[in-house]
């Protein structure tokens, strides 16, 4: 391979002459063979479009050479579209608050704009990575808002397939509007509900998950661009700062918009422990809902078996004819992955000093990895698992005839100890209630036949006339 | 001592005569003697609401006879006022869901109502706990509901607590606002900033926790009265779910109302996990806080020494004279506690299966821990801590001189190549910048008056007049 | 009520007269109303038994006047015997690493030693809480000390519960050896097991614990008596050092040693995440435990009903008849709160900075907590739960019957490929494995007596008489 | 591309005609795409082992003929040395309990076994992927030797890293042994100690880690071949379970023997949240390091700067001449990572049922995601941080000067409250220790002399001659 040499405050290198990135992100590969995995596609974009709007701005504001704008705003075109992904090297977890993420992209776009200008990679006199792609930016602005633009993107991305997973849900609850089952409770057998109102559950849940995730990522459009080092604004023209977020806005077309403190903007990072949050919410309660459809579909002969599952794969590489809730199953995991992320990033978080949270780069990674997980999972969830969940109508009917839960509706008319007294017969004896209720003389069969159906008992009310108050 | 004996479904028990709570609630004491800790008083309060109301909407609808009704209001009363904390003698964590909470305040209700209308304790007949006191109602909707009034009230508390908080930061950022101090990133000198500065980030990250935490409760006005067993309502005519949430909204001075979807309400329980992770975001920002203060404060004579916190106790057992951080100290301390307890109510949460959550216990013990400490822990930290930190004005200025950082102010003139070799120079002569930059030629003696003012430097903008852009 | 008056570093203060307590523990109560939680009655004792062996040392090199020594080896008997408990005033969470548990300790030993002395409380220049009961000694060393020998002491208990939990699943896994059952993996039916082999299976994890959690308490018998501030023993005779460690594992009857380096020993605190660690893992493993059990217990009529738990108390408010798994539910409970409390241990332990961990308060008042709800809750589990397990033997058999899973067993003789086959229509037409296989000429009418016999599949072979490898 | 045709037992599927994995991998690549990281390397090779150890042992006890196993044991060498990695393509997070990722390896060696045999990739009638290459085995206990082996390995470098990392840290508490320091407990002054005892301590804790480390992998030399798919050891021969195991450890060089219960073992999954409980409180130990490391070369001109960190790289995009702690700093993160990681490995831990856990593939994601950043982080924290640490010795020996930490050591001779008298005085009017007690007539010179000498307070004992006890 051939190099070319560069140099920095701590000396030279040698950088492969083809590469776009220059010495200083070569230093981080070095420093930083942490976890083997470059930056999310969606951050090198995100760094485009926040290079691109620095750019725009200092020319705009008169301290950028138009020429030199020009070139690095070209660059920063191309790193949007993803043609220089493969020239971001440095690793996802990296000391330095995420310096080497931003000078991996100063310096590709440098490098890049130096070639449209006529120049030679690696003549910085030409572009300069810091003095001209970073004008007027910190790592510390810069980089949390290329986060800000990656995580609203995605987060755009995943409440798009959670609205799917809701229609799905919705349309669940409509086709098993009148399948009525038990209800259970403790897991123990409870009262009599309808597999389409579990399902309409399911649907409420995650429809206040996709207005909490929507409303969880709206700090993050206040942006830090002009924070520079510590959120003081020093080397960042009023009228700067004013253009660059206008600039963002345009070009992602996001609704971003300058905080109104930038010292805190800088320093804080609960913008992400807000969105990481409802992220874990909507976790927990699809783990909830993947639980629920492998219990119901346990089985085939020796569980519940109240509902189907679409087969998706042999489910073991012994067991013949075995097929799993693999769907369900990847659901769980993905959740756990998560419930973890948010762990790392709450620490994170915590971990900020002073005038910067240096933490960041492991936070985002998390905080961009659940994004991605979530959203995959979801989408193959509802038409892997959701779309072809098929009811076993008669199994479930059958298991509400043989209940005992059914005794709760004569309470009303009743009395619980009285009802305790039959409950506590029909269980011993795996006699009917309405059998013994009769036998006893507690209720007539008008008054039974009244009380006593399943579907009544699945709408508030209290079924039968009475006539006294207790 | 003398003993009444009492019988349910699996036998009967001697329960001793004074005691206002019954059988199942010893079957509890009995099978959970786990921490020790009673239920928490803003609990009881809340259940105490919750059966007055319902006692309320059942005598309304005609199922409960009068005067069933008002000794079962009046011995309600009693227990929102406090007065019958002592027979609540169930575990904090239990089996059941909280049917043993729910069940210990149906029982003393029902004994102290049995009094009142001149029977004895224990003469179920008159006043059933089960029948009357818990009449259209399950502990699925019950303790859920006085979850959320608790948690309300409790949240109310708190943030008017955090309200004050925030008011002393902006005292503090007004009184300091014209500390200049050395800027700080990753530990290492970086630009200046002003004390006030500070001060005003944290008022901003705690304002937006205040919304956050407000925000987050929001969930909580929403109550499943009436869901009974599973949510589908069984047992609880429309007419009582519509009147015991009116009830409960004039009792309690909430803005509560029924849930849209009361299967939806019983079996998920999001409501919490979100309240909980707003409560883990204000600890991670408190705590981030409370580093911070104690980083300016260390020393006093080899450390930071730029701010002085108040003195509380003396800090040493063995080293005279020593005075620590305690108020910050403690509050990251109980920062630690609420993050963990989101660890376990998010464990709780995700365990819930089809019609209900049964590990709701201790979910609500923790969430309920969070809010106490949390508000407990603001208090003290705003009066013993922040109201009566003073600045350390010359140190901070001193170190604001002696620092390099004031080179990045020259960048815009020089770009970060040249600047870079300045800092070089004057860290590792410990020159001043000003001095080589004349020395050098690189700026003359005007420019570095007007770009070198540090006061100048916490402001956005780029100081000093210039002439071409670079 | 009556007052003296008593002075410290910060000034002067009323202290009530009949308090064992002093100035300092009062400023603590005052600055640090967070939890409401007095100190853990172990962690009195342990501090009993801390100040007992100081004086005794101190006495045994010369240091401390003998007739004072004694008055507060007296004193610190009435600590251990918990006699004055009461006068532990101090908060569970508060600042400044457990100066405020140690100076209460201090007070209450020098007031009731100058009592003994026939002195009057607060008069201490009889007996001074700093210069004599806490002769030699910091917060530093003696806090961590009590930790230690509260924590080993609450470890034995707990691992004696736990050893009487595995008692109990062994006399079940033996009880229960040949009762066939189906096994499920991923909820879907597999193949048959005997219900002695789970209950076989839950001795052998938790018999791990056991081991794990001894081994992890192995680093508490490292104590730090004599480190004193930073460790390293400024104040502190080497004589005494050495005889202080002997004095307390004398008193405690624990292997007590002093350890090899006190300035780790002082700042480091592994040793209560090792243990917090393995609690965790305890934790995890009953909960999965008490999950398999509620699955099993399921039913009685709508789930798996494989085995009945012993009631334990009514299930319901409202549904009559009804019995829940509370005394699993509990285990699941405490268990997240263990995992939770872990959490917080973790967060504390990475907080120490350089000489000292100041966040011990919240971390030892979470590992005592997880101490007492695991030992508790093990107690009851296994009184009220396993012990009392019987299994429902023809519902057991009947499901191994009607399952498919047995098919394979026929793998080996036949190939995956073929075996898949045959129970895909098994499935599909619901018809026998047996009558496929026979009807489609697969294996003859001996063969498959001998290879679908149910019980065999239970141990490990191939059953079947085979003549050539596939 | 050309494609070939598979089927199972959902249907048919095309196939890359090139591709070893074949259609159950396909479904499995369909399914899952959560991520879009392949399996580890490592659990790749692991793999290999498994399955040349199963047609070994097949081989031996005449269940697999000869010239088929002699093909697999072929294609599992190629798995080994790394060469069909590409042809593993399943996501890391995958539904099914991991038979995915065994598919996957049955699949790659069958039809590579094929090739070796001069037949057609997909002639499954040669090497059947299921029938030979899973012969005997099942995903169930196939994924989790897999497992064991890959975490052995990985664990093995990842100590002998540690143990260099010891090494380093040894060889600065050595070099550092005479760099006389403050000492600061709460960030505030304490009394003296010497760099050496820190690093030492450093040790020390980490030489803790390493013995915890090793030992908490113990469990994992259990391995479950011959469970196959509950435990049981249906279709596994014993002559096969012994066989397997020890060719498994004989291929490994690792001491692997067979679980004694292999219902336990196929069932639980404590191996390996042990595991990485103690690789959690590496973390925790690592981060606190990294922590103290950037507090004392925090600076350099405005912080504590008692030590320098090698300059790795610039650590500024705007400051020019800025160098941050950035090897500290990826410490930090990549613990924070771990810490999270385990907290996902506990929640799916606790979520296996019955006979399975089926969430292991995410939990050995992060298990072996654990590993790879530790050993990574510790190789470069060593090199690029600890190795080239340098002390600032005179300004050490400046701050312990003017600290008044050191009237510490007068306690023992005048009593704790006249030493706060002198304390009080020496901070408030800023005037030496030494010259407080020499006016007050406290000590003489002499003594003073003896008392106050720094070096010695690094030591036990008390200082100068004393004549009475206290």
């Amino acid at each position: 391979m051939e190099y070319r040499v560069e140099r920095d405050l701590l000396g030279e290198k040698q950088v492969p002459k083809h590469a776009y990135y220059g010495i200083q992100s070569l230093r981080a590969k070095d420093n930083f063979p942490i976890t083997g995995y470059p930056p999310h596609p969606e951050l090198i974009r995100a760094f485009g479009y926040v290079k691109k709007a620095a750019a725009l701005a200092n020319r705009d504001v008169g301290v950028l050479r138009p020429h030199i704008a020009e070139a690095i705003i070209k660059a920063s075109d191309e790193v949007i579209e993803g043609r220089l992904n493969d020239h971001f090297i440095v690793d996802s977890i990296q000391g330095g608050a995420g310096t080497s993420f931003n000078m991996n992209a100063n310096e590709v776009i440098a490098n890049r704009a130096i070639e449209i200008l006529g120049g030679e990679k690696g003549d910085y006199l030409k572009v300069s990575p810091n003095t001209h792609v970073n004008m007027a930016q910190s790592t510390n602005d810069s980089f949390p808002t290329a986060i800000h633009i990656a995580a609203l993107n995605m987060t755009k991305g995943l409440t798009e397939e959670l609205q799917k997973l809701i229609n799905e849900m919705e349309a669940k609850a409509e086709e098993f509007d009148s399948v009525l089952k038990m209800g259970r409770t403790h897991l123990q057998d409870a009262v009599p509900i309808r597999l389409g109102q579990e399902f309409g559950s399911y649907r409420r849940v995650l429809a206040r998950d996709l207005k909490r995730v929507s409303r969880s990522a709206d700090h993050l459009h206040d942006i830090n661009m002009g924070a520079t080092a510590v959120g003081t604004g020093l080397n960042a023209k009023p009228e700067y700062i004013e253009k660059v977020a206008k600039h963002l806005a345009d070009l992602t077309e996001l609704p971003l918009k300058t905080a109104e403190d930038l010292v805190d903007a800088t320093q804080n990072t609960d913008a992400y422990t807000e969105l990481s949050s409802s992220l874990k919410i909507l976790a927990i309660n699809l783990s909830k809902i993947a639980n629920d459809l492998r219990l119901m579909s346990s089985g085939p002969r020796t569980g519940l078996n109240e509902i189907n599952l679409p087969p998706r794969q042999p489910g073991s590489s012994i067991m013949p004819g075995k097929v799993n809730p693999v769907m369900c199953e990847v659901i769980n995991q993905l959740s756990f992955q998560v419930i973890g992320n948010d762990h790392t990033i709450s620490l994170a978080s915590e971990a900020g000093q002073l005038e910067l949270n240096v933490m960041e780069p492991v936070l985002v990674f998390n905080l961009l990895q659940s994004l991605t997980v979530l959203q995959n999972g979801m989408r193959v969830f509802k038409d892997y698992a959701i779309a072809g969940i098929t009811a076993n109508v008669e199994r479930c009917r059958e298991l509400v005839e043989h209940s005992v839960g059914i005794v709760t509706a004569i309470n009303p008319h009743v009395g619980y100890e009285v009802a305790t007294r039959v409950a506590k017969e029909a269980i011993e004896t795996g006699r009917p209630v309405r059998e013994i209720c009769l036998e006893r003389g507690i209720l007539s069969e008008e008054e039974l036949n009244e009380i006593l159906d399943p579907k009544e008992m699945t709408k508030p009310g209290i079924a039968g006339s009475r006539f006294l108050p207790l």
